[in-house]
């Protein structure tokens, strides 16, 4: 059994209840509490010291980054943040300047998105610093955006600029909560995700949600500056677009869109949002799996993400 | 600066925003998300492999004791659980059967108080197992029992015996949810906390909210079975009665009632729960600080909760 049978595994047999509108599988769970007019997201997220990120990061950035990704799986449901509780697992000679300086961080982009940090816990984690914070947020009823919505013939959209995060984008990324809750007030959004695996892999959670495939542009993938910069020269372009696949930690939005729809809104996005990219890459099929389009043809992009070109 | 002095310096700057009811500092925080009649519950806990449970602990049982420890805190609130998420972070060649059964605890002990288990994640935490638990659960609207409400002459009460905990019953404590909600449909209960450090520490921080002391009787202090064992033939039973209020994870309820309320709540809890102890050990006072009196006299309990007798 690997990991992915037992999460299956695992995620059929979890007990639900009534409260539960949307549970494993999707960017939050959704539930519904009872107030009037909105469900309620709830999630969590953990990083991990020299898995997350590199000892020697700076406190700051690390508190940014323990938050901004859970404030990305809010965003991924064009939701909105409310209340954080965050567990600090420490080795016992910890630094509390050090911890203080993380919360400062945290605190920075809990204020910019108005999220009220409500308390947690500090325990002992003896090798290395482990941060794990639980978010709750809202979207209105019936406006959640899910992975499931996708329909054949929407064309694909991407914010921003992908690959190469590791750089500092990672440590440094905000989350586009703005941006996603503006697409819903304005657009029939029928299905997105945030970029946190790589374009090639999150966009499989969506098709299989959908039960949908795509086909993508290989021109119109939107190759961060660190990639380019690293891939300077080079010829072919192939590998930038791989590095823009399948780098992972984007925290973009990806998203789906009636193709009808697509020209109102790149207009309406570059009157609100001039300096953030928005590309449409490619569009929903009927026959599932990816496929990715050059000049040279349409090649399928593999399970793993990686494109075998001939 | 010590780890107090940082949490009292965190806890001081923290954002907040108008949906905190109650932030850090009790047992839970309590949110205001529109439910009509209805506060909501917000809390976390984790385990850690070698701290609060040891390696060779059976999975079934790490998995209650992470979902039961945060239920205990629910049920301090006299609040009904809801949904929980669950985060496991886990050394890379983990055995996926392990984390099965892991999974089966917790979900039996979910299923038992109707909490559903709606996601999580896996993570990598390379020298040892951790399991974050964040749990949502509501109270009606004023009626979640806060540690601040505790008044001079109060009764204080706590259910089951306390001490010896680690010698079983802290992988296997059932949480006092059903107990406490009986509790605040039949009674005034002014102030509650569970007990996980410890009787005499966790009375503190019921006085410290509450800014009031407490007179404990030695003699009224439920000692569980495996101290009286501990101590068998022992002489004085001071020793007994120190690791009763000093062994920790008891996960018992310590609460106040109006001393009035004592006699009719000792005879409605022997009818409703004829199987667990409850005991009334002392009363609350207007001189802060805590003492303890036995045949010898009134004794101060120091702060880290250690009685110094003559």
């Amino acid at each position: 059994m690997n990991e992915f049978e037992l999460i299956d595994r695992l995620t059929r047999s979890l007990p639900g209840n009534g409260n539960v509108v949307i549970g494993p599988g999707d960017d939050c769970a959704v539930l519904d509490l009872g107030v009037p007019d909105r469900l309620i997201l709830f999630k969590t997220d953990a990083v991990v010291e020299g898995v997350h990120f590199p000892k020697a990061t700076s406190p700051e950035k690390i508190g940014h980054k323990a938050l901004a990704r859970c404030l990305s799986d809010i965003a991924a449901m064009a939701g909105t943040p409310i209340a954080a509780l965050v567990t600090l697992a420490l080795p016992k000679d910890f630094d509390p300047e050090f911890v203080s300086a993380l919360y400062s961080g945290m605190n920075t982009l809990a204020r910019r998105h108005d999220v009220a940090i409500v308390g947690g816990e500090t325990t002992t984690n003896p090798e290395r610093m482990l941060i794990s914070v639980a978010l709750l947020g809202w979207a209105p009823r019936g406006k959640a955006v899910l992975r499931s919505g996708a329909e054949v013939g929407d064309a694909i959209f991407v914010t921003g600029e992908l690959g190469g995060s590791r750089a500092g984008k990672h440590l440094e990324f905000e989350p586009r909560l703005v941006e996603a809750r503006w697409l819903t007030r304005n657009f029939s959004v029928h299905a997105m995700i945030d970029l946190s695996d790589g374009l090639a892999g999150d966009l499989r959670h969506v098709l299989k949600a959908s039960r949908v495939g795509a086909e993508l542009l290989s021109s119109a993938i939107p190759i961060s500056l660190e990639v380019r910069r690293k891939f300077r020269g080079q010829r072919p372009v192939k590998a930038q677009v791989m590095a823009a696949l399948t780098d992972g930690e984007d925290f973009e939005l990806l998203f789906m869109v009636a193709s009808r729809d697509s020209v109102p809104l790149l207009d309406a996005w570059k009157q609100q949002f001039p300096k953030l990219s928005l590309k449409c890459i490619g569009r929903i099929t009927a026959n599932e799996g990816v496929t990715i389009k050059d000049q040279h043809g349409v090649r399928p992009l593999t399970d793993h993400g990686y494109v075998h070109f001939a």
